[in-house]
């Protein structure tokens, strides 16, 4: 197999049918996790972008593809845990229950995942898109869910 | 974004999410067609591989992960056009319809997918797994199916 650069203009370029396609997993230890505690990331792959400051066929890259970015929380009010997902056109609903993420040996929970459907117009009174947010958090020690037993 | 070199040791090293993941037009365009008229692959990623000559299980290459191959099909009979899909323990079944594949632009054929069950013992008796494949095959104007008028 030859030696392939697969860096031009400082911008990656895979073979065809090569694509960033992590595992939850991989996105929260090698990619969350780091850039919470400002290690050097694997690749400069995922930009940093407020996803409520755009309404999400707005957000940049290929809306025919999944897109990954770095955002901070907005609390919804000054001393409240819940978030604002207000954008421009609509507003982010979360939908059923969160996931844990779980190492793939199964016996830490480093994350959690929260699934997001976007709705047109004001809450809510606002009407169901097809669009779909994944709001992954990286879950440390101190802010962990109680444990389930995992099956052996 | 610094420059990175992806092939250690001849092999394809990439940074923790990235994998071989393509669409089934990647596949049939970029991989399976160049490899039929051996022409030089994108990227040596696919092994060559007679799929019956293993249980599934026994298929080189991380079983947690998809696989791929490229394997020839062998005749069931000296004349007919039925494959012979037979393994040591068992034997490849197709299920649902062979699915066309068009080009992303949506109007050229330029593939079909047949999905296949593995079933343990011999037909037609065999009980159903849970092992699923997946075989592309190159449609070229000779042997084209009929188009469909797709919606523009």
């Amino acid at each position: 197999m030859e030696k392939i650069d697969f860096m031009k203009n400082g911008v990656l370029r895979l073979p065809p049918g090569f694509r960033f396609h992590p595992t939850d997993e991989e996105l929260v230890v090698q990619y969350l996790k780091r850039k919470i505690f400002a290690c050097p990331l694997p690749a400069s792959i995922i930009p940093e972008v407020d996803v409520c400051k755009s309404d999400p066929w707005d957000l940049p890259g290929d809306v025919a593809q999944e897109r990954y970015f770095f955002s901070t929380r907005e609390a919804k009010y000054p001393n409240g845990n819940r978030s604002n997902r207000a954008t421009g056109s609509g507003y982010w609903k979360a939908t059923g229950l969160d996931k844990q993420i779980a190492t793939s040996r199964g016996n830490q929970i480093v994350g959690m995942k929260k699934t997001l459907v976007f709705y047109r117009g004001k809450p809510p009174h606002g009407s169901r898109t097809d669009w779909i947010m994944h709001e992954y958090r990286l879950v440390t020690a101190a802010n962990a869910p109680q444990k389930k037993n995992l099956p052996r």
